[in-house]
């Protein structure tokens, strides 16, 4: 979702913004490989970015995806999240808050452990893959399930992805190993798996939250879009400061997006005194 | 918390380690004023630290503490959190999972807006102070609670600190204020206020969790310590490389706590395959 | 939602069923005064039944209907659920684990300390009005939001119900009191008030779950309707045992219900021995 | 903990009152053999008591008993609660929101089910005796935790017990199985299996919250022993009126407990206009 900021006079682009984190990966593997042709501001890295519209909005709106799709009782189901970054994050609280038993399936130990310390399950996919009623992927990479977890699951087992393309569940060895298809919902492939299995897939393995529901809400997106809109401004403003790399948004336009968002939910918080200023930036003071 | 580490055959500092936040801030004053003797290593900053020992070490030992000091029921209060950082998020999630209202108290828009996401009430100190059953400060600043907030509190409430030292509840103002004092548990104080109210100040508005319980769990500063030790390591062995600045863990320390601390609690996670790892770093694959 | 069963041979009711909370009500009041023509098995109370249907199938169904009906974003909302019986506990239950800030309204004391001891916020209806974003009712009874209520709204606000009948919020009083309509999503109706605060109506204020989601999900009603079948298998089986009155479902069809659920989700629970029945059983053991 | 009330002018048992599930348990297995001397009412039938006493009381103290006995942290632990009556479902809701992974053991199909519907996970003890770090029995029976059980436990289990007795973990059978002790903080006992596996045993297997910290807050209790005063009251007051049998207490000092108990918390809640209570009653109207 790469967003490109021509100045009409010159014909040239001043520089992009880019709204995923899939995105920013790649934009920072095309900077490494010095192939970036101008300067992108990741607006993902704003945190009223991905704190609130990959955490709460994907969160939500993904759960909302997969009742669309099935109207299935999420309460008592076990809900194997595969990603625990922004997007795994809020998926996993929101399918705990609708009283499924949630685990978690991740490659980084950091996230791991914090998804441990949340009280969720962690486990490889393999085993997962025995034990789900639900899959739901939000990795940014391949084959996150694939045909050697497909053998395992439980008849009647669900497959969602909420990750950035239709790569995440490996759909093609799906279909190679399927010896037949079983009517579902609309909007939902059943396949029968030899000795008779049936696995759902969601939306084509498409993202749930969009092919299925109605994706972020307004009132989510909104941060994100004041995120786009202030970074070309700020990229116009100061063409020649920005060199052709990844830049954050800047720290004044992220801390002004919350405090806009604060004032709209009509919202007030306190303010530091002087002497709490002062005290905050002082390290010769206190015991 | 600084913990500086010497080498002996020069008799000089090398590099210090710190381990809190409150510390970090001091020492990013004293770079930035100039007068920051030697490098630090900033190990409060390492993810294994932070994301773990000051959210939920914090979070459960200042449950403890407030519940050894008076035994009061959680459940149905309303427990008001001032300061949405780490431990004050660890400090919200453990007081609801007991039963909480809880209020958040905030002077940085993103958190406060990070808390109202999470269904937190946010409110400032001044509405807090009337309808709080329990108060308790993690801000690493003076007088949060004070005498405008003391005036307007109910009979009976409890005042604890979490934060940093014993400045963040105005103890002084408090004094000033009462009338007389009232028996009260042992490690409580009671304060009578004209007109009658009763305010209890828990630990003489020290670190609650230090001093009416144990502070956090072992198994908890496992992490901390871990970061401590390797980055003391990393100093030794690299002494030339480190300028006279606050510094952060090397993340090659951090994630490998990740990973044992993980292999202690007998967790298996995925690894990502080669395809996986490529894709990954990849920009020119993927639709 | 009553159920007539006929014996064929005499044409007339031997006994009928009843699923619903406000049925059965309706149907004590009408043994109470001596009009209930034929004897009940009051479905509804059913443990199988009231602890599932009612509290997890009406908590999710409902936030999928409002879901469907707004694309709102929960998170961060204040979400009033009217009467905090097994419905309003189960909707209370699914909009905070949407990351939404509950606060609850009821009559009866017990059940308002209840929602206290859960963390929830309870207030009377005057006072929720004010600070609401949206509202739901689940009462079983009339005008539970009204004029007086709608007079104190904000702008935007969003009400519901997801109660017996669409009399729970006097829809007939916010047609008299809004100066106009204003244009809105499907199945949501946009009242103008004096002064220009806007307040939606969904599904024209019938059972939000049914009309603007599918209901409850299969996977619920399955238990609900095990106990229909086996209740009706009962008033068969034992034509002559059933006085004119309001009966319980047996307690055997419940607790048979109960594991057969268990056995399809291949769940595997523990069982006394008989060393354990016998200490259960006894009053001379023990200290 | 069995209350008998005497009248003194006569020197006989007028009725006895009872506090616990498992004293009722026994006085009605004394009724249905015949041999209960007076009548008793069972204070703990009262809702103003279990739903509060059992489940909030019960629930933090234990979680407080375990902590002050061994300072673990509990995020992030299997935490295994055996029994999922009142007393048990608080514990199960405590250990959640102190970041603890849930496993429930249930001999009733219903509670087992509600247990899965809660989104715990729900095993026999035989298999979550392999994975758990802390076990806590809340059964009311004995031997839930034996011999066959130790024999899987990880290395370094704890276990406690916040049920009736301390019947419930098999004590002789751990001595027995045990080749010898190992050191441990007050208030634990650790016990080494053949093999080198340590398991510590809290506070004697008695129960763990009365006896390692200091058993249910007053704030709780108020309203139990509320009941007992208003039902001994009761019981004086109308001393012909109880047959030699187990009662309820009446529903009237139960409702009036609860309001007070409201009233005490200054909460305010909706009163039923006439028309509402109209309506609730009739059948005759509504579509």
């Amino acid at each position: 979702v790469l967003h490109t900021h021509r100045r009409e006079q010159l014909g040239d682009v001043i520089a992009a913004t880019e709204e995923t984190t899939t995105g920013v990966i790649r934009l920072r593997a095309m900077e490494r490989d010095g192939v970036l042709g101008f300067p992108v501001i990741a607006v993902n890295e704003a945190r009223t970015k991905h704190l609130f519209d990959n955490r709460y909005g994907t969160g939500q709106s993904t759960i909302d995806g997969i009742l669309r799709a099935t109207n299935i009782l999420l309460a008592g189901r076990v809900f194997v999240v595969a990603g625990y970054g922004w997007c795994g994050q809020g998926l996993a609280l929101r399918a705990r808050g609708m009283g499924a038993r949630v685990v978690v399936c991740e490659v980084d130990p950091l996230r791991a452990l914090e998804a441990v310390m949340e009280g969720f399950e962690v486990l490889p996919m393999e085993r997962a893959a025995a034990i789900g009623d639900v899959f739901c992927t939000a990795t940014g990479d391949r084959d996150v399930i694939g045909r050697e977890h497909f053998a395992l699951m439980k008849d009647g087992t669900l497959l969602a992805n909420a990750g950035h393309f239709n790569v995440e569940i490996d759909i093609a060895g799906l279909r190679a190993v399927a010896s037949g298809t079983t009517p579902a919902r609309e909007g939902v492939e059943g396949f029968v798996l030899p000795g008779g299995r049936r696995l759902y897939l969601l939306a084509e393995g498409r993202l749930v939250n969009l092919a299925a529901a109605e994706g972020h809400p307004a009132t989510v997106m909104d941060m994100s879009f004041s995120n786009q809109a202030l970074s070309v401004e700020y990229a116009v403003q100061y063409p020649g400061s920005l060199e052709r790399k990844v830049h954050g948004v800047p720290r004044e336009i992220d801390d002004e997006i919350a405090r806009l968002k604060l004032e709209s939910l009509e919202i007030e918080i306190d303010r530091l005194t002087d002497a709490q200023a002062h005290y905050l930036a002082s390290w010769d003071q206190g015991t």
